[in-house]
């Protein structure tokens, strides 16, 4: 397992089996830069094995999530013509390879959103496994109104918020607040404030605890599994992956410690 | 057609073109064993072409609808190795094999959840065309919680809950009740008692009387396509079933009677 | 681009970079006649390439939305045998090609729903980027009471309704008004009568004209696509929907109004 790298555009916690990372770029609305999200895959990559870690929470500093892609950064690039479009198709595909790395962690991520998650923003909480907002949140997917498509967050938008509802958000760059994001399933948790997100995030910490850290990395490859796979292969992936579960370690000690009547004992492998 | 067999862990209703499958192991919870689905798979197989058979209710006794698969069987089962893995991955996927089963039935399926739905219970309600739960039933993926994977069920969970419903309840293994059941989506009708699920169900027997059997059978079929077939072969695939039912007796009884104005009369063929 | 042609069964009213389509057979419950879908896509094609229309807005005259299709012309076309499945089949396959094209136009699409939407019209509402209804609005996919399938419809409600709320509202033909049509999620927004859905409307309208009209229809494609490419080809295509777009003149003019703090000018282009 690698060890966490050092950040300067992220700021990290660890304690109890749990990781958070706070984007920490309020003088820029913690918007997506290349050295942010540089940092960002890095981290994910470095705990994506190790189930010693069984949750992520991603959150903002300065009271507000994320505002989304780095435009001023885009300027600066990029001058036009074939090569410029090679540039700015590139850099937008390691965006969307940004968001599968944080959709299929196999850990539990949980997004926890104040202030405002917009355009890329929003895209990114759409990655998310547990979602809690506030109340008052901003949310928008602005991009058409600079004359740019919502691209590589449109698959995530989709997969939370169903394409309809997707498609609506992003053709009138409609606003909406945290309690409409609750309405539209973009949010599982709407709450008042900071400490309500910190209450919702306690009790997913003590749920995940309970679960077995392997049987929930496979869980999460299989529920993933059902977007491409056909029938015949989801079956066979499915049979696997639960075989190999229940024959594991932590298999025998769950069925062993539900037959016996008391709680099992997780040993998160680092 | 075959004969409806003789079931020991079921009990069997007919009447008025509809059985009820009542799941009747109440000192297992329900519990899915190995012969219980056998026997359930058995009577889908029996009735399936069955015409005069217009819906399906399936129930369970004692105040509970289904605890999931059957724990001890497997522990009793299976002893590890190579030889171990593929035998507990085929009977895994036999359990995929009668999701589908059900998933898949030309008649109308109404679930009627009271006391609870766990696990693999949860996911037989995910197969189900019509679900009413009590408003105090129990909800729970608790795969995790036992180290395995809640897989098999994982396609139809996300087909009734969407995927991020789907993710975030298997990683938590969270519990709800049937209130929150009919705010993720899971449960279409939340009524107070078992009085309140036989009301849902003599209104949907109700329905169903009217529309004629064979394009329900059609219909289900077109639209459980639509997960997997691409547009060419979705246009192609509906315009047949649409004309084979148009150019029916059914079909021409409908049309008949809508243009007389009166009410058309479905031969059940058995 | 195409001059918008002569209708007789729709009135089209252009004012402001909008296309009305209002269905004009009131005396038939606005049903959908050859000659009504054939009108409907000559008008659809002759405005697909032109950016200077940003939005149609598609609504009933006479109180009512759409009956569904023009089963009367049904009888009196086919006589059965194999010519008469094939050419029931083919004006299926026509009607599902309508949903497509209406599904798929770069334009912002808008449903105003009054009265009823049954059948066909359900399904055409679920073609829509933007849908509002008023509460009393009557909704029921009828199809299988008259002994045919919801057939050509079948992917457009299940992308929409999500495949378990369609397959009951199919199975059953269940009727139900625009407050539980708003609960559906085939309802954006509930309203009480035709001022409230033309106060969204104009809602709508003043959103999208702040989006780019080529960004909007790049964002389309791209929000479809995700319902077919996979993951790979998905990548690929958004980064070059995303790179053409932000380095055209809307993008440049995005991203310049955006640094430079002031409105962008979006030129729709004839």
């Amino acid at each position: 397992m690698s060890a966490i790298p050092e950040t300067k555009t992220l700021i990290l916690e660890e304690s109890d089996g749990w990781l958070t990372i706070w984007f920490n770029r309020p003088e820029a609305r913690n918007a997506l830069s290349q050295e942010l999200t540089a940092e960002f895959r890095a981290v994910l990559s470095a705990v994506r094995d190790n189930r010693s870690i069984r949750g992520i929470t991603v959150r903002g500093k300065g009271g507000i999530f994320c505002a989304g892609g780095d435009l001023k950064g885009f300027r600066s690039n990029y001058q036009g013509g074939a090569q410029g479009i090679a540039d700015v198709a590139a850099s937008s595909r390691d965006g969307g390879e940004m968001f599968d790395q944080i959709n299929e962690m196999p850990q539990v991520v949980v997004m926890l959103v104040e202030g405002a998650a917009m355009a890329g923003g929003l895209g990114m909480v759409c990655t998310a496994d547990v979602v809690a907002v506030t109340s008052d949140a901003k949310f928008a997917m602005t991009e058409t109104t600079l004359g740019i498509p919502p691209a590589q967050i449109a698959p995530f938008v989709v997969q939370r918020l169903g394409l309809s509802t997707a498609r609506r958000l992003m053709l009138t760059a409609a606003r909406f607040d945290g309690t409409e994001a609750g309405k539209l399933g973009l949010a599982d948790f709407v709450v008042e404030d900071a400490a309500g997100l910190e209450a919702v995030e306690a009790d997913v910490k003590k749920q995940v605890m309970r679960c077995a850290p392997g049987a929930n990395a496979v869980t999460k490859e299989i529920v993933l599994a059902t977007r491409h796979l056909d029938r015949p292969a989801m079956l066979d992936f499915a049979a696997q992956g639960f075989a190999r579960c229940m024959l594991s370690d932590e298999g025998k000690e769950g069925i062993a410690s539900f037959l016996e009547k008391r709680k099992p004992v997780w040993a998160g492998r680092g």
